[in-house]
């Protein structure tokens, strides 16, 4: 299996972002802060598949990024396409951990990998609100979504 | 010891940074993203301070980002104004962990922590480079410069 | 008068803004874009001073940014710190002209001039709203702050 | 003709940029200064076109932006593609005018319109350089490219 199999098989969610000039900075490379906007489009992705953006406006009952990670393997630069994908890899009792990936088309290979811890919170009284047996349905049937043979 | 306090006796580098309306999103808070541009801040102040900034072009040696993070635990808002501080927690064969902290003049709190682990690197071979004595007794002189009672 | 005395005559609303490492690109110099973000905080700083941030929650008028520009003089690099200055330059029937400048302390000139068309607007009804003797009122105080001897 | 049709009609260079959600600020559209690195990306892409991106390096003769201007007509949201259109409206003596276009596949318009104005610049001595007519013969080429009927 190449790396761009591997990807397709871990990543149920994914969106392509074509790396723009202004991503790098005096480094000549993508600035280091600005993958962290490429995790967000894929988790925002994985929110709307899940139903939970916007849902502030409704019931008050949103996720929140309380704690994110990257590890840099390989510098990204102008022009190149990415592919950022995310999975969620626990459960928790009121939230749950996500992994995004890079994958660099000029590279052919998973360039950088970040991870995101989830909590949902009730935006009126700022309480942690359970994970309902609701979202965990749509969470495995997500993840269940990529035939993931590793 | 207040928290005021604290975050002077630890952080031995800081940089003091306005929040820019800008840098909030559309969910109303500063963006996670933005953090890591903060970190960037207190990160170059420090690299400034041990002289390894533009090193790159003396003799192709300079510190590299390879890993990240950040926990969240108090939003930030504008209008308001940071302090970003800086200090090297553990010292690695070929480079050094660092710890970020964002005290927020708003909330008197430091509002969230972060880490970056940093390796030298010569920028024409590719290679890890091993931290020299003379980078060393730099950081112990930084570091030291904090009467840090805690 | 020098520059600075200049600059300080002409601008009734300044923000003091560090410039960051990560503002500037892969050509060494800070990004044209960011400077619309500098602007920004000149605008959002003048808008509060005449009460109208927010306004959207009260009765739904609020000003929006109908058209910007700026020249570019001179480049900005890190380290700097930067003065963004405001002024409105002419009052329309349902807006009015601003016009921003960027101090560098580093060079003690101004480096760029900009400038923003602002519409007032009704968000429910998407019209043009009028702009009162109220807010004609708020701008002259504001404008007559500085003693302009030019 | 519809809108999309004259949009390819007018503009030579285009790039596509997912609109992503980080792009949106706290007013909940996309922030204005994003608009000019959606105009950079048009710019950058032309500039490889004519084969003077990097041109730094070989002779040290490179644009750069002297001026620029965005008018807003519709606000962008999350989620939209965009496609940005370049193209140069006026050759000057030693640089030329661009215009840049934004066309919201959402809203199937062209909801914004900027320019840019460029000068051909000699990095070393820092004098204006003229446009050759090497590089007239390529901007004939590119601009001929489209079959406008307009």
């Amino acid at each position: 299996m190449n790396q761009l199999e591997k990807f397709n098989a871990l990543y149920p969610v994914q969106v392509g972002i074509p790396v723009q000039w202004g991503d790098m900075d005096a480094f000549g490379h993508v600035n280091n802060a600005k993958y962290f906007s490429y995790f967000e489009s894929a988790r925002i992705a994985y929110f709307e598949k899940l139903g939970v953006m916007g849902a502030q406006s409704q019931n008050n009952i949103a996720p929140i990024l309380a704690e994110t990670s990257c590890r840099f393997k390989l510098p990204l630069y102008f022009p190149d396409t990415i592919c950022v994908g995310a999975k969620i890899t626990e459960k928790h009792s009121h939230g749950f951990m996500m992994e995004y990936a890079v994958f660099s088309k000029q590279n052919q290979k998973i360039t950088s990998i970040g991870t995101g811890r989830i909590v949902m919170l009730n935006y009126a009284t700022h309480e942690k609100i359970r994970v309902d047996s609701d979202l965990l349905g749509k969470i495995n049937r997500i993840e269940n979504s990529v035939n993931n043979p590793l």
